[in-house]
């Protein structure tokens, strides 16, 4: 039967990939409008290739040499699947970039053609759609390969039966396995997002905050001008950082989620688990089996879009449709493989991994997981939404100028955490008390199982946002802005339920990989029960380092962003004052320039930021051993968890504040009143919160927990602390 | 030898409250200066009374419900000592309240007549020390009772080395012991200490907040302007949050950390540490000897500055000879306790305790706790002094508008939480290798032996402060006000050290608390170690609760600011409006409705934040279970300390910003320029940050553990999930 599903999974992968390149083609043979739209598209198009063509260069190098290692010290495997899972990440963000960048001028263009939103919807929902899929079919493409290749020709999951393993090159002494494969290509696919995120981010934020902290605050111009010499840096940003970035983060999150269960499933039979090899095959194939059929759900629910004759002019409505066949038809096959696939092992069996309510245990899992994701999805609403009281508030504080509107905004934010860890909380337990570990990563996946369809949501929207930048510049009707700018705020409305698939599955995605962690080094009980002891002196001061990293990390970034956005500022204001003309539209400001402060500056911040998560976990490894960097894991996942909350809301709760003022909530402090300008102060403020810094914390835990599974084979042997006989 | 050395604390207490009361009124008997200065010190003076009485009120309800429910389901004892404890606690901050509001007018006319710097510093230091001494001597005062009562004179020390415990009358089940009398004195005194942080945190920063935003930055007057009408409040603030709610708050941290010790060596003792009755009975003595020799260092470190005959008009130098001398004389003093109170034990059984340096190992545990203290303080300097980078980077980015002096400010206070959590980190592990658990504690104490002049020093700014306040709303020669101004920000600097200690000593105390937590519900591995799994699923779900908790109490003090602050906004800026000729100085502000909107607003808005704090963890345990709630201590208390330096480094870097500013240190960018009025909103936003929110985080993990300690001996029996069974 294994066959047929794996055969089952790999048609849905070559179904999406040949979806992806049909509506590539299609949408690229639209028309692009005038010479003027083409004109801008051009320049945005070639900024965002400068920038990703630049940034991959980076990451080849920093990738190559982490290949190497992994290579020589784990196995030659781990290392061509780390390439495997880099290359195919890179490819799927820059293949979004690709066509996002296409796409937002022929969306302009329908738009200001036709006059019709549903039409318009069409456009750049089908360029959102190509991302979507290319990032669900990449991910699997790599996995089946990984899966057939490495797990199945090479034999390295009948090692794992059989209890053979492979030793490393440099260290004969080490056992290496199935695991280490998986989870160097879980990690290729890790360092791409990182890179992507944190590189992306900063540019776009720094771009951004450039363009309006002058344009905005001090010529009072409104967004997009193209008197503005920031504006089509911003437009690039868009691109890079909220199309490619957010591609390979989930990406990376969809990659985690299905690796996480196949490794602790590894770990589990490695280290003792009395299970069946027909078992283990089975929760080897459950996940991947769990993604292609998501996938093909997720094909459906986008056709719904993609083929419907006449799009109502509801947008919402018609997205949710979308999503929600993708989402039901994903828990439905949930269900039928959870069944069919579980269905002959006896329960006692069963029963050792946890599975307390018999072969649908791991489906109840993913629902767990399904629900949490949406109910954190509506707590990001609730706080970041202007039709709630939290977001009243700020934009009312807004009344007494900047100070209240960011003390209430830091406050909101703060507060924010609850009630989303309370839905992990209990999605952790109830996911557990069903299915065991493996439940946990269950519900991770099951977050992610309909991932095609909301990246093409959570992409049409920067694709929309670029499309008004376009009909901006160009100067075409306002009417057209209108209608790219309502495409653009229902994108702003559902990309919070994915925000809250991302953080709860980045959560649930970590642990798991912790426990797979805590197996590869032997920290069990005596009844085989995995152990960190949290006051264990070592492990506590690890859970203080680690807890303390994500602060630094995000410090690092925002910093990075304001030394970026002020380079950005002194030019702006420099070609305001020198180009004559220039802000009573004569003249044409140097685009360029910006464009280059931008990249430069983005790729020269990424680097710190980015070695510093790679690299801390390790060296600490070697140094303090695997308890301190078991600390170190549990430390970081919490803390980075609250932070991303905390930046995600906040940042979301300003820059909705800010509109409830543009929109007249306020009476009597409408746009251009002092309220607004402070309610300006509050969204600069939370421009980089919630996009560069929210999204990195996330691909930050999986990281360290990625590399610190496949290090601490080696630093659980070998440590400083160890050698001096310390502890 | 034991009755001998509780006879020298005993004396050193009887010295430092006889020389409070001498302090007291000596300064009493000064004279208070023109009609003017008395009038408004008596304002003030009458706002602080009616706000702490009010308060002790509100408290003095809460704590006989608590008192009343200890006494009936532990014990009556710890019912009793609890009621000690809070009145100890009250007391001290009254007393400490009162002689501030003493002093400041005297510190203000001393200035006045004789124009010397020397010479106010004596005033301001003597007030100061009044508090100093009344902390450490009411604390040691209730800490001798409760041993000596309970422990000697009703046998309860008795009862731990026979293993015989004392039933509980509700619960006869329940065995309860001197551990339980101990962790209801230290519950009393953090109760006192939560609501008058709290209280008093939420009153000072409204009023100033309120005062700053209409009075500096609408209508332009400076701060302590008479003709603003929040200034009173202003000021009442300075008194019942920095003086009484930094008494009461430090009082909490040097019992919490005497008592840690004393608690840990019992529940070590009672779950099966093979060690003598002799060793112990030195392991309870220790740290409460430890204390009192402390307090004697301190007595002659402030006598250092009371007694000289001509202080210099180097503040700094004069302060730091006090406080070094105190320190100094307490490490040495330490040594020889150590040295001799340990001497006559084996090595073999000091080794059980993990002392892997003899009879000197509590000693060297101490320094660790003591050089952490003063690096971490340094590191806070560094963060949040002008002198150096990154508040200078701050004060450079307010030239670009108040978004990136947030922006800015958040990096720095994100940055800022790595190198305290590696000093830290360090400390932990230091005392435990040297000292093992109970080395951390003696850690804990070590920051905290020389309380006295710590608090003393930390005092005498307000005092200034308010010495300022009352100068320039007496319309006095501007000289004076200059000499205030330079007693307060010296007084500003030696704060930073002494926060250093606040948040290491809270952080220790905490850490030990929970290491007895688990002991007393045998939280223990087969080898009698300590243990709390951090992966068994209910603990990881009790992290991640904690963990947020924190957040949403900070977020809910800052929203409580920002409330009672907006009421204030609207309060003054009606008078201004109302009152005619008050803005030209031709009519009086009204003061008292002012003083009313902060109290009514702070007293109203601390019960929420503070039930919470106090309910949280025993509601859990009740629900959820022993293993829970230790999930839910180890998360607080690391998030707790995150967001304690967050705040008040990135609070104190935008203060500092600000004054950097103001003293010219921005080129072309000086007093009443944008870039200040950039920097106002970034001081503004930081005030409840660091005087508020991060102070209340200390006292927060504190008591989350005591409490959590007294009830585990209940809900480690009776609770749902356990009656349930599904953990």
């Amino acid at each position: 039967m294994s066959d047929l599903l794996l055969i089952i999974v790999g048609a849905a992968v070559i179904l999406a990939l040949s979806y992806a390149c049909f509506n590539f083609f299609m949408v690229k043979k639209m028309k692009e409008g005038t010479d003027r739209m083409q004109e801008i598209a051009g320049a945005i198009r070639i900024g965002a290739n400068a920038f990703i063509r630049y940034e991959y260069k980076i990451v080849a190098i920093i990738g190559a040499v982490v290949a190497v290692i992994l290579g020589v010290l784990i196995s030659w495997q781990t290392g061509v699947s780390f390439i495997l899972g880099a290359t195919l990440s890179a490819t799927a963000g820059f293949v979004g970039m690709k066509i996002a960048t296409y796409s937002n001028v022929r969306v302009a263009n329908q738009a200001n053609e036709t006059r019709d939103l549903g039409k318009t919807l069409k456009v750049a929902f089908k360029g959102g759609s190509v991302m979507g899929l290319c990032v669900a079919g990449f991910a699997l493409l790599g996995i089946i390969i990984v899966y057939l290749v490495f797990g199945v020709a090479l034999g390295q999951i009948n090692d794992v039966i059989e209890g053979t393993v492979q030793n490393s090159i440099i260290f004969p002494a080490l056992e290496t396995s199935f695991t280490m494969t998986v989870s160097g290509y879980a990690l290729g696919c890790s360092i791409i997002a990182l890179f992507n995120r944190v590189g992306g981010g900063i540019y776009t934020k720094a771009a951004d905050m450039g363009a309006d902290l002058v344009g905005k605050t001090e010529a009072h111009i409104p967004e997009d001008d193209p008197r503005n010499p920031a504006t089509i840096a911003d437009n690039v940003g868009d691109n890079v950082g909220d199309v490619a970035g957010l591609g390979s983060d989930l990406l990376e999150s969809y990659v985690g989620a299905i690796m996480s269960g196949v490794i602790l499933a590894c770990e589990m039979f490695l280290h003792g688990l009395a299970i069946s090899a027909e078992l283990l095959h089975t929760l080897l194939l459950f996940p991947i089996v769990f993604a292609g059929c998501g996938l093909l759900s997720c094909i459906i629910g986008i056709s719904y879009i993609v083929l419907k004759r006449k799009l109502s002019s509801n947008v919402h409505m018609e997205l949710n449709v979308a999503t929600w066949i993708s989402a039901a038809m994903s828990v439905i096959l949930c269900f039928v493989i959870s069944f069919f696939i579980f269905k002959d092992f006896p329960q006692e069996e069963l029963g050792l991994l946890g599975f307390r309510l018999g072969n649908i245990s791991p489906f109840l899992a993913a629902v767990f997981g399904i629900a949490a994701g949406i109910l954190i999805g509506i707590a990001s609403e609730y706080y970041t939404s202007y039709d709630y009281k939290p977001t009243k508030k700020i934009a009312n504080s807004s009344k007494e100028g900047p100070a209240l509107t960011i003390t209430q905004g830091l406050a909101t934010g703060m507060i924010s955490c609850m009630i989303p860890v309370v839905i992990l909380g209990v999605a952790i337990f109830g996911s557990y008390l069903v299915a065991g570990m493996y439940g946990v990563s269950c519900a991770a996946l099951g977050m992610l199982s309909f991932v095609a369809a909301t990246v093409a949501v959570d992409t049409y929207g920067p694709i929309s946002d670029n499309a008004g930048g376009i009909a901006e510049m160009s100067k075409l009707d306002p009417e057209v802005r209108e209608i790219t700018d309502k495409l653009d705020s229902v994108g702003n409305t559902t990309a919070a339920i994915g925000k809250g698939f991302a953080i709860g599955s980045a959560a649930l995605a970590a642990l798991s990989l912790m426990n797979s962690y805590l197996y590869a080094f032997g920290g069990v009980d005596a009844l085989g029960n995995i152990l960190l002891n949290i006051v264990n002196p070592l492990t506590l001061v690890g859970a203080l380092f680690g807890a303390a990293l994500p602060f630094l990390f995000s410090g690092m970034l925002i910093e990075a962003v304001a030394k970026a956005a002020r380079k950005m500022v002194d030019e702006v204001r420099r070609q305001f004052n020198e180009i004559p003309g220039l802000l009573a539209g004569e003249a044409m400001p140097d685009y360029k320039t910006c464009i280059e402060i931008s990249s430069q500056g983005s790729l020269k911040e990424m680097r710190f930021p980015c070695v510093l998560a790679i690299l801390f976990p390790i060296v600490s490894g070697f140094v303090f051993g695997a308890q301190f960097v078991g600390g170190l894991l549990i430390g970081a996942t919490i803390t980075a968890i609250m932070l991303a909350l905390f930046c995600g809301n906040s940042g979301g709760a300003w820059d909705n504040a800010k509109k409830f003022i543009e929109s007249g909530g306020v009476m009597g402090h409408g746009k251009g009143s002092p309220a607004h300008d402070a309610s300006i102060v509050g969204d600069t403020v939370g421009d980089p919160l919630k996009d560069t810094v929210g999204p990195s914390l996330d691909i930050l835990i999986k990281i360290m927990s990625t590399i610190s599974l496949i290090a601490v084979v080696i630093f659980s042997q070998y440590n400083l602390f160890g050698v001096l006989g310390i502890i």
